[in-house]
Order: structure tokens, then C-alpha cells, then sequence
């Protein structure tokens, strides 16, 4: 019985620690990472179909009106967003997809797709997130607390997704999605052929 | 944050190994089972509030009329039924809780108790459940025959239920189980205080 990959969405303020939880779980090799397409410039090291699918504003615009994407939003003047048909093939093949988006993407793609698993990572606790946000060294003070209420703006909508990981240890989080995916592959509605199976008719 | 147990509801149809599996979960320590109350008199081994709370036909009926019976069905001219206040207490307590039983009264705890969680236990195909029935060595072929279109009629309703487990071996079912617990406890329907936590109000 050939089975239809999972499609994960993981979502969390910045400082939860998502980006690198997800990079984990695309080295693991169980999971393929959704490619973006984008109308910003590739930078010197940046590969099409890669690091993203690069397209001229007319091309992305095109591709919104033919329902070619699953979510897409604009960002400092560019577009941004999620190629339909790749992570489609990805899922056919049986392949799980993880897809690293934020709140509102996550909310249109899971409308369109309603069999996908929605991911919440955060810090344990706001003090945490501060901490880890200061630790950086990147960002000033302000930048940071800017960032921290977003993240509390954020977490207020944390119950409309399905699942939530308090990401404590990256390999914990690595393990705790695993695990989620596992369970999900189990459930009854991604097994709709189980009875024909038992009956041997597949 | 103290989090509630998870209730489990195991059904399978006889062959399925759902009694092994459970007995394992039990004996890992991780879940307590639900003690079944019947108006059946107590064979010379069991004793009450261990393998069944026994009582009157009187006493039984009560319990129903009080609303204090999760599920409960008549067989053999003896009451059986899942007293609620001791699944509550466990769950209350934060002890995982498992309930193997039938399918019609999975349903009637499923809708008392929506947060439940349904697990259908199922050999692999029904060439496998008959030689499993059949290697049992305690009953007749046309009984046999009985519990496989009884099996087929049980699987109709699979799709009623949350998870499907194919019981390939114990081992790997009671782990399936786990995993699955594993995965419900991070749902965010399971999780509602971890807004408050996040912000350090509990």
C-alpha cells in the first residue's frame, strides 16, 4: 500500500530555535524541505531550485492567479511563496515535506490542504526567548523587543495549530516532530485503504 | 504545568492481540486500566477493584440511571459497563488511561469524552487473523468463521476511529501505542496553559 507523504508546517516566533530544528530534520533525510519562489535577487551563493525558485514579478503574479501557490505574501517589496506542484510531487512520491512558514501562511496553506500538520515551535518561556534573542549579539535592544511582542502576538493564535513543541534541546524537537509524524502516519484517515487491504483486495 | 492523562480506548476484533498489547502496556507502568464493573459473579481468581467491581443487578442498574457508566452493554444476561469516577480520578491524576473494549462502546466514550483517543488494533489481513484464530486451537471452525465475519463487519467502522495500529508483533504495537500518546500530548488541544506558561503566569 503506497502511501502519500505528511506535509508539515512549522511555524514559531523568531527565537524559537525553527530554523535550525528543521535544517536537523532535512539532514536526517526523512524529510523534504519546500522550496520558496521569491521575486527578491539571488545573493552570490544562492542556487534556483535550491535555495528558491527566482521569478520576475509578472512570472510570481502569473503563478498567484493560476492557484500555482499554496500561500504567498509580500515582504519589503518582494514576493514570496510556496510552489504548489513541487511539494504536491514530493507528497505523490510518498516523501514527507516540511515547510517552514509563518502564522498566516500556515493558516491559508492548511486551508487548502487540510490533511497537513501544523507545528508550533517556541521558547519554554519569554524569559527564554529574550535570553536566546540578546544571545545573538546581532540585534539591538529594541529590534529585540519588537521581536518578543511578535512572538507574544504570535503565540495567541498557538491553539489553531495542531501541535505545539517546547523547543528546549534542538535534538528533543528533532525527536518530538519525529514522533508526531509517526503517530500521524497512523491515523485512520491516512489509511483509508486499510480495510481492502485486511480483505486483501490490495 | 500538571497535565491530565490521556484516555485510550483500545478495540480490535478477536484476534486482533489487543488483550497481549494492553497487558504490556499496563505492565510497562505508564497506563492504568480501566476496571470494568459487571453484575457477572467473580470466578474463584479474581478479586474486586482488581480484575472487576462486581455488583447487584440492582446496583448496576442504579449506576446507569446516575449517569455513572461511561459505556455500558448487557451479554450473556450480565451487565457490563466502565465506571466513569475511576477513569476520572486517574486522568485527573495525570495517569494515562486504557480501556479495552468493544466497538459500540468505544463510540459511547468517545462522545462522553471527546478528548479520548481511539485506537483500532487489527491483524494484518484476515489470511493472518484466521491462521491466528485457528493456531488458538480452542475452537471449532464454524466458531472461527463466526469471529472473521464479525472482524469484517468491525472493520467497516475503522474509519470512526482516530488510529489504526496493524499488530505485526507486540512489540511493535505497544510502541505504536506510545508513540502515539507521545504525539496527543503535544497537541495543542491538550496544551491549553501554555500561553500562560510561555508569559510566566503559572
Amino acid at each position: 500500500m503506497k502511501k502519500e507523504g505528511i506535509l508539515l508546517i512549522v511555524s514559531g516566533p523568531s527565537g524559537s530555535g525553527k530554523g535550525t530544528v528543521v535544517s536537523k530534520l532535512v539532514e536526517s533525510g526523512e524529510f523534504c524541505l519546500s522550496i520558496s519562489a521569491t521575486t527578491r535577487k539571488p545573493r552570490d551563493y544562492e542556487e534556483e531550485g535550491v535555495h528558491y525558485f527566482f521569478h520576475t514579478k509578472e512570472e510570481f503574479e502569473a503563478m498567484a492567479e493560476k492557484g500555482e501557490l499554496l500561500e504567498w505574501a509580500s515582504f519589503c517589496d518582494n514576493y514570496y511563496g510556496t510552489p504548489k506542484a513541487y511539494v504536491e510531487q514530493c507528497l505523490k512520491e510518498g516523501k514527507n515535506v516540511i515547510l517552514e512558514i509563518e502564522v498566516q501562511g500556515a493558516f491559508q496553506v492548511k486551508e487548502l490542504m487540510p490533511e497537513s500538520v501544523l507545528i508550533f515551535l517556541m521558547a519554554p518561556n519569554v524569559t527564554e526567548l529574550r535570553k536566546r534573542l540578546t544571545g545573538r549579539g546581532t540585534e539591538d535592544s529594541s529590534v529585540i523587543e519588537k521581536r518578543i511582542s511578535r512572538a507574544m502576538e504570535e503565540m495567541e493564535l498557538v491553539s489553531k495549530y495542531d501541535y505545539v513543541i517546547i523547543n528546549d534541546t534542538v535534538e528533543k524537537s528533532v525527536e518530538d516532530i519525529k514522533t508526531i509524524v509517526s503517530a500521524e502516519s497512523m491515523r485512520t484517515s491516512r489509511n483509508s485503504d486499510i480495510n481492502k487491504m485486511f480483505k486483501g483486495e490490495i
